[in-house]
């Protein structure tokens, strides 16, 4: 009963995503799928951000940038499937279902809960100040999102093990008193370590810092956030480390093999700043041009990013109906 | 936008109800629905009832019995709409849509929760033992109940006005934001004092008090029960109060003002209570007994209810379906 074959990615629609996001989260999701026999499942956790974004325009636009960034990324439509958690009203059906088996003792303890109310704590408010019941009850949304589809497989950062472990946890209370029919799904917990890329200032790149570089702004905008990388005042005659540049950080992201020799090998011998970072832009742009052209083609004519998603959705649906009935079969809420 | 004409009653299915629900909820609902020109419409809210009970034979039957017996008590499926809440996949979206707009808080404050709560700190256990997010988030569902169909007016208890409040209130933080869509759903509070029913053994009937007599057991075994009452040992020949009599207050419900004239009058007179409760047993027999004919035959053939049902559901979810979209839009999730 269980897809062993799906591998589900949830994406949460907050805007422009930027490359931090590409390089440690984007490109590799759409990679290992490409690079295995599971189907890629690509969701975009839209009713998720609601819990935040109370405004209409900000939450469809920042829909449709995160559903054109997958797209120009490289995610193929015809061969991995990309839909929208809204347009899946069994999930939130599921939701409801799977509350009445999840303890709130587990969502007391949920990390983003917990963050909320220490910080709360700190500043001296009342613990539940500003959190509203989609913040606290997020983690069995999160466990309707894989469990609908009997998911076997998800991978998730070390930061996100507590949802599986949850999820695990409300369908074995349901199996156990239904018989088996959630499948509990098991993280694959990805290598993050090198795929950390760092922003502007060195640390690692995130909108909160403020240090990040969206990833389909036009190419001069990229050119003058590129120069702005913090460097030193060595003189440009001077040989520089190439291990401890944070040009050549990034560069070694984007740059294949011989080039980061070459650029290494210029360093040594002396290069100046300015240089480098046109040779970081010229690595960097490369990657993104043709996919800032589809991003800014989908983006143009979003009536095609409909479209994917309706026909992401009319593929997904018939698996969850059929999963749903038999669930609420088991629960006696239908025959 | 809001529909006045609609007066909504949800109905928790626990099992075949008992004399006392049927006097002091079934049978004023339907009454009230009939003598006004409001739309009666009636839910079985199932998924409520999940949050307690995990055993599928045991929630469909409870959901059967319960269809059963409105519809044997008179309400008309022609003219009033009768459905069952996992019927309509709109409330649970809707649910999690609006706990994005329900402040934790409330639901700390909400009576079911608080109950649990204290008991567990009176039995000395973690203060959230047993307590599932089904519990704790059903004032949500509630709300979602009310809100989908932009419900003006739900007749209530005085126990329930919290539960309104609490849809009021996540009404108005979600217009707040997006404008007026949701209606403001306003309590009729019903004024139930002469309407409790006294159990068999005098205090309010309640199957928690173990003192109850189910609306539709066969003929023989109401009367069986009915003798159960307590009564004193006062000779049979002794004039009687019908004041101080727990058989003539239950009489009181069932009989003509005639009847309770001339019974009062005999019990002036002296009435062995075996004879009193005979009479007891012949009006409230009278009524039962064609309820009880049609419940058993519904009960016989289960089908009927689910055709009503279903009948039910193609009736509300259009409707259903129409608010759903105007407050997707509105959030931004479609266009």
């Amino acid at each position: 009963m269980s897809n062993e074959k799906i591998c589900l990615t949830g994406v949460k629609p907050t805007g422009m995503p930027h490359l931090g996001n590409f390089i440690g989260a984007i490109k590799p999701a759409i990679e290992n799928v490409k690079n295995s026999d599971m189907e890629g499942y690509f969701f975009i956790a839209d009713y998720h951000s609601l819990i935040t974004v109370h405004d209409g325009e900000q939450l469809r636009s920042d829909i449709y940038e995160v559903a054109a960034t997958w797209l120009a990324a490289g995610l193929d439509p015809e061969k991995a499937v990309l839909y929208k958690q809204s347009d899946i009203p069994e999930i939130t059906e599921l939701n409801w279902i799977i509350s009445c088996f999840a303890s709130k003792g587990l969502m007391n303890r949920a990390h983003a809960y917990k963050a909320k109310k220490d910080k709360n704590a700190e500043e001296k408010r009342d613990e539940d100040y500003g959190i509203n019941m989609g913040l606290f009850s997020y983690p069995v949304l999160m466990a309707a999102d894989i469990l609908f589809m009997n998911t076997k497989y998800v991978p998730v950062g070390e930061d996100q093990l507590q949802h599986i472990e949850i999820a695990r946890d409300i369908a074995s209370s349901f199996n156990h008193k239904y018989g088996d029919i959630l499948t509990l799904p098991e993280a694959i917990v990805s290598k993050e370590e090198n795929k950390l890329l760092p922003g502007l200032d060195g640390r690692k790149m995130s909108k909160s810092y403020n240090n990040h570089i969206p990833c389909f702004i036009p190419e001069k905008k990229l050119k003058k956030m590129i120069n702005k990388i913090t460097t030193d005042s060595t003189p440009p005659e001077a040989p520089k480390n190439p291990d401890d540049s944070l040009i050549f950080d990034i560069y070694k992201f984007f740059a294949t093999k011989e080039e980061q020799d070459a650029l290494a090998k210029r360093y040594q011998e002396g290069i100046g700043w300015g240089y480098a970072k046109l040779e970081l832009f010229e690595v960097v742009n490369r990657e993104l041009k043709p996919m800032r052209e589809k991003y800014d083609a989908l983006m143009a004519d979003k009536s095609q990013i409909d479209k994917i998603l309706a026909d992401g959705a009319a593929k997904i649906r018939p698996i969850a109906q059929e999963n749903l009935r038999r669930i609420k079969k088991a629960i006696g809420v239908s025959n």
